[in-house]
């Protein structure tokens, strides 16, 4: 099965421009070293949703930018996204040997190598970002806000607050919070780009932040569902995984109803954000009802 | 022993000045998630050398810039060291327990948080230099050229190439290419950020890059020699540990007597490379001869 399969032609067709523009971006894996570029690859190459580079496509879009002006930005969450992949799987941190349906970058080059292959995709993402064509004041807005949602207050401080929750009972607005870090960050900072790059107003940065901010709970809140309903092989991992490993979800905080009315709350809450930007088959709106009810 | 004894005054006061940038950027270690500012700035506030800052420092007032505009860059490029150490100590790397006369990082407080750390340090060092008061043109070509000088074509692409290395003999060159990316690449980007920010034209950017290429070789070879002369109370961690470690090194691929004449020929390079910028106190040949001949 298609991870795309969900999505529409317009974004089907973006997830390939983003795919060909990583694999142009990425160090060749016939090029010393060659198993970092070869674990850089594997990393970022093998499928995903891509998510985050659909969003900055899509927020630029709907204020009229071009795709040109998008790809480098769109790259740079993708691998940022990736780089927190690998290192989350890490035998240390998560421990997870399958990903996306393969086994995942440690157990096929080894845990130095999934490590420098993590911190490499993470330089890359801000060199990348700097050859962003915009104005470099702008380019220097967007490293800062891209820099800040992978740091200590963004992904990585959301990553360590997971790892403390293991176990602990949290209640719902500490978890919100904790996925607010860990997901939602990244996911922020992609809307924040896609729009920044196409010159948008602090009004409709705004707005559209206040979009991401649901579209990445409503992601999450998703996950842990399909966690609970899903089957390994459609979702591509190992389904109940959350539960066995002690982690908090929403179904075991909420329960099953109740994360969906959660669920649909969230997905208003995008649609509404949206405003005038709103339209009958927007990206943005596509990317919205995807989030909330994706199989997979 | 005081790490920076061996600097002249206006060096240690610069060291200083960095010191406290740095704790000033840091996140405050009684703000959640507290484990992981704990760690960062345990990873970052425990002496070093500071060889980087002060290579930014230095580079920026030979061009006449002020130190305000220097702070950001010269934060960003000891963040990056300091992330480099905590990673390439964990136990699926070089598997180290002590650095800087301290337990490593991971010691304190694991692995996981340690490679969190690690994470958060490098996003922050392209926030920090995204806040730097220069041109934004400039400002976004600093950025690329942090970018580069960290990934997989500089210090990850060395770190990988030393992963590598263990256990097999190396040429010279393979010797001095992999150390050229491992560490040779983020001292040339401290001596290239200062001198950008400073607003050197190419052919000062080109002869600075020719002093910073040789003293970043020097630096190694004396830490070879250190590995192999040096007392590990002196040295801060344990001698004779690259020879234990099967590493291939200068001394083992030269001997002792030619390493030190290589030494004396990296540090005239250096110093010719400085051209019209040399001067009998400059910090800049006081950091070359430092990187030559210092005792730890």
């Amino acid at each position: 099965m298609n991870p795309n399969s969900e999505l529409g032609p317009a974004l089907q067709a973006l997830i390939e421009r983003a795919d060909r523009a990583l694999a142009a971006a990425l160090p060749a894996d016939d090029v010393p070293p060659t198993d970092l570029h070869r674990a850089m690859r594997y990393a970022v190459l093998g499928g995903g949703k891509r998510l985050r580079p659909l969003l900055v496509y899509a927020a630029g879009h709907a204020l009229g930018r071009d795709d040109a002006a998008l790809d480098m930005p769109a790259c740079a969450v993708e691998l940022i996204h990736a780089y927190s992949l690998v290192h989350d799987d890490l035998p240390a941190m998560d421990d997870d040997d399958m990903r996306r349906g393969r086994p995942t970058c440690h157990i096929v080059f080894g845990e130095a190598m999934a490590i420098l292959a993590g911190d490499a995709l993470q330089a890359l993402a801000f060199e990348l970002l700097a050859q962003a064509p915009v104005e470099p004041a702008t380019g220097m807005a967007m490293q800062r806000t891209l820099g800040r949602a992978c740091g200590a207050e963004g992904m990585a401080g959301g990553q360590a607050l997971d790892l403390a929750a293991v176990g602990r009972v949290l209640t719902l607005a500490e978890l919100e919070y904790m996925h607010a870090c860990k997901t939602g960050a990244l996911i922020r900072a992609s809307v924040q780009l896609g729009a920044m790059a196409a010159g948008a107003d602090i009004d409709t940065l705004d707005a559209l932040d206040r979009y991401a901010h649901a579209v990445g709970l409503a992601f999450q809140v998703r996950d842990d569902i399909l966690d609970v309903e899903g089957e390994s092989a459609v979702i591509g991992k190992t389904a109940g995984k959350d539960a066995a490993a002690d982690k908090p979800t929403f179904p075991s905080i909420l329960g099953l109803e109740a994360s969906r009315a959660r669920l649909a709350e969230l997905t208003d809450e995008a649609l509404a954000a949206l405003g005038p930007l709103d339209a009958p088959h927007s990206p943005l709106r596509e990317l919205a009802l995807y989030a909330a009810h994706r199989l997979r």
